[in-house]
């Protein structure tokens, strides 16, 4: 969507060869399913992200663990990276070929393969994106809650550890991925743990492959837990007279505990372009858009709670959505943010941030990074998953104008910085990917980045998954 | 406590030599804070669990970072073992040089040192205890709920990825612990998170030591999550006709989605035990043991659909423990169901279980293992938190008859077997320690377990932090 950043701003583009004999035997073993059509290999070398790489040497469209188990073991003959592709909504580069190799397509992997709901757990190939799932366990009552804004797919959720609106009740793929399957780097098909709650069973091999981005392995199956759909949900709107007003009143309605499902920010400028493309007749204010999960009586409760905390900070009373239907039109407005603020400046291209911080250093991580943001004269979006301490702006630039790029990335470097400083995070939800690395070693320090390695070497020693993301080695 | 298990009952004791340069150095460093007085080495060389193994060479009292540091500087330098010891609660034989070396003890490192009460975190050394813990945060309005029977420390409890009765609301320590400070096998220091509540910043090194039994570093430092103390809270026992009856309105409380925060079981005959011990008079039948969290409405709420579905299966009325004390002592009671069981029958030791499996599995896995227990003739107890679908048998074998620990572990045996069957683990919580490396390569696979391996050879080449748990090399 975006116009892509020219291949030098990217840490490395050092494309290996793919030899010709992989190709032969890899069409060999897939006949029509492994395509080098230059449209569909320029489809796999993109994502949301504003990179650009040239495309990998070929597709895989795998239909099971053993197409993924047999194509990998040819790209570990040949040593040629291996880059896992599902629908491709990654914003931070994940799907490029920087190091060239092939793609591995599981979006035809999407089944549901066992639902038990009497365990509140499904089991899933790694095609199977987050709407489908809800679509398919309805009848049974519960639902799935992790919602990127995309409509992403489970495996490519697991991988870069991805979280969204219901995190703050619901957590992130972290809490809710009970087990994997993963064809590692040889192409051995190893299972990450079982359908039970809890396990001391060794290292955690299901929480080492969330978030590593495809660099450890290809993920094949997930089993996640699923949550009795609340008996009431109410979801409401409240302007604030100023930023400062919505975060302080998130910040109290966390620290006391109430257990709201969501809480999300959109400053009044990203309001302005949300009414503009989802048809809404918003209030143009700062607000927080919230939603209660709960008994009828348990919901009440918590609205009660936090509408008085928001009228302590000068917020309006609440505008209530009160059928599903309001409800998921004012969702799906939030959920197109992205969208809207794009089209707001045609040929725009927004570079996002992802920074996490503890609560109570949120207003001081935000609005320092507002007025910074205005100052600067480009054009923002700022939208924020604020009961979690992450948000997200979008610095909407002119990729014709290098000055604004410029200009933007500096205003990235400080929120980073200023995040680190607070005791936060440069990524919240997004991953590392091409873009952060940097960014990665000053949070976590050398010797952290360098056990990173350390245990990618030994589980990929020819360094064919997914290689150069993350880190470089 | 017990009586020991005889040497050759222990998967391997291979003790390398420590040499004699190795001590001196140790003395030169650490003074008197190195003991090799025989007395000190054995009480750092057993735990709860029933294994023996001869006694570290020296042990190191560290107070602070650099101190275990130090002292794992110069392990490496001798290739000799560490093993970390923290208040020496493990059942799983985490504690014992197997393989020689030295212990390093961490119970000095005792300081909580930054409570971060509004962002609901807390940072403690390795040797503060649950109990410490609760008492130093209690000003705040805070707590931190994960709670072994065992008042351990909270550095063993990460390293065991421990969790408790709270679990089945709270989580366990995998879901708690936010940051560790961590000494690799080279001595170096370093930090495995932030205090964000989510990050997807690289591989999830925090949730790789959790649970890693000591066997990929020391935990020098760790950051936990804490929970305002509910607004109300209320204690109930019911008691059931049937072990059964118990066991199913358990299930159907979960599958409901009931936020319970305890739901503990305890057979009759364990009842009976811990009326002996602690000078109650609870009625001696299956019971639950329950508790209730948050707001006055919303524990009666709770409370209410509990009741109903108790009563379905035949549950008595409930008995509430309504002041704090009274709950205390309840739940002082449950804790201490170990010991008063020990305590019943004079001289003997109990090999603990602690499969779970998916809630509805609970009854299969359960039932059956009571008909088998009950018709070995073995006396036993039996507690669980059946919320998350974990319990653990506990046999009371006469050690002086080997014919008794040979059908306590056919028994133990068996129940493991089946909870695999049904897609569980063979442990919650405990560890895998010494006793547990078969049912660990039975649960995940060879595939898997290689993997453990390759991870940790490559983070210790050396194979001296904590050699012989989990798996040997």
């Amino acid at each position: 969507m975006n116009a892509p950043l020219p291949h030098h701003l990217l840490p490395e583009i050092h494309q290996r060869e793919t030899p010709a004999a992989l190709i032969d035997a890899l069409k060999a073993r897939f006949a029509e399913r492994c395509s080098t059509a230059l449209v569909v290999r320029e489809q796999h070398g993109r994502d949301e992200s504003s990179f650009a790489a040239p495309p990998p040497a070929a597709v895989v469209f795998a239909e099971n663990t053993t197409d993924v188990a047999d194509a990998v073991k040819l790209a570990s003959q040949y040593q040629v990276p291996v880059i896992p592709f599902g629908v491709g909504t990654s914003l931070e580069g994940h799907l490029l070929a920087v190091q060239g190799g092939i793609s591995i397509d599981v979006s035809r992997m999407n089944k549901v393969l066992s639902i038990n709901a009497e365990d509140l757990t499904v089991t899933v190939q790694p095609g199977v994106t987050r709407k489908q799932l809800n679509e398919e366990v309805k009848s049974t009552g519960l639902f799935f809650p992790i919602d990127p804004g995309a409509d992403a797919t489970l495996g490519g959720m697991s991988a870069t550890r991805a979280s969204g609106t219901n995190a703050v009740r619901y957590g992130t793929m972290r809490e809710n991925v009970l087990a994997l399957e993963v064809v590692t780097a040889t192409g051995e098909v190893i299972r990450t743990g079982t359908r039970a709650k809890k396990s001391s069973a060794g290292y955690d091999l299901t929480r080492l492959m969330v978030g590593s981005e495809g660099t450890l392995g290809v993920i094949t199956e997930v089993t996640v837990k699923l949550y009795p759909l609340p008996e009431a949900i109410s979801a409401a709107i409240c302007s604030f007279p100023s930023i400062e007003a919505a975060v302080r009143t998130t910040i109290q309605v966390i620290q006391l505990g109430v257990p709201i499902a969501r809480v999300e920010l959109i400053d009044s400028n990203t309001v302005r372009m949300v009414n503009a493309h989802s048809k809404l007749g918003l209030r143009e204010e700062p607000m927080l858009l919230m939603e209660f999960h709960g008994s009828p009586a348990g919901v009440k409760e918590q609205a009660e709670t936090v509408q008085e905390i928001a009228s302590d900070f000068g917020g309006q009373a609440f505008e209530w959505a009160s059928t599903p239907e309001e409800r998921t039109r004012l969702w799906t407005a939030r959920h197109n943010a992205y969208f809207a603020a794009i089209q707001s400046r045609p040929g725009c291209r927004a570079i996002s941030t992802d920074t996490c911080v503890p609560i109570s250093r949120l207003a001081d991580c935000l609005l320092e990074s507002v007025t910074e943001a205005d100052a600067s004269g480009i054009p923002y979006f700022l939208v924020g998953h604020v009961g979690d301490g992450n948000f997200h702006f979008g610095y909407l630039i002119d990729p014709m104008l290098p000055k604004e790029r410029e200009v933007a990335e500096a205003l990235n470097h400080k929120l980073v910085q200023r995040a680190l400083d607070l005791e936060g995070t440069c990524t919240g939800e997004h991953g590392v990917g091409l873009h952060k690395m940097d960014f990665l070693v000053t949070e976590t320090g050398d010797g952290a980045v360098e056990m990173m390695r350390t245990i990618k070497r030994a589980l990929d020693p020819k360094n064919i998954m997914n290689p150069g993301k993350i880190f470089t080695l």
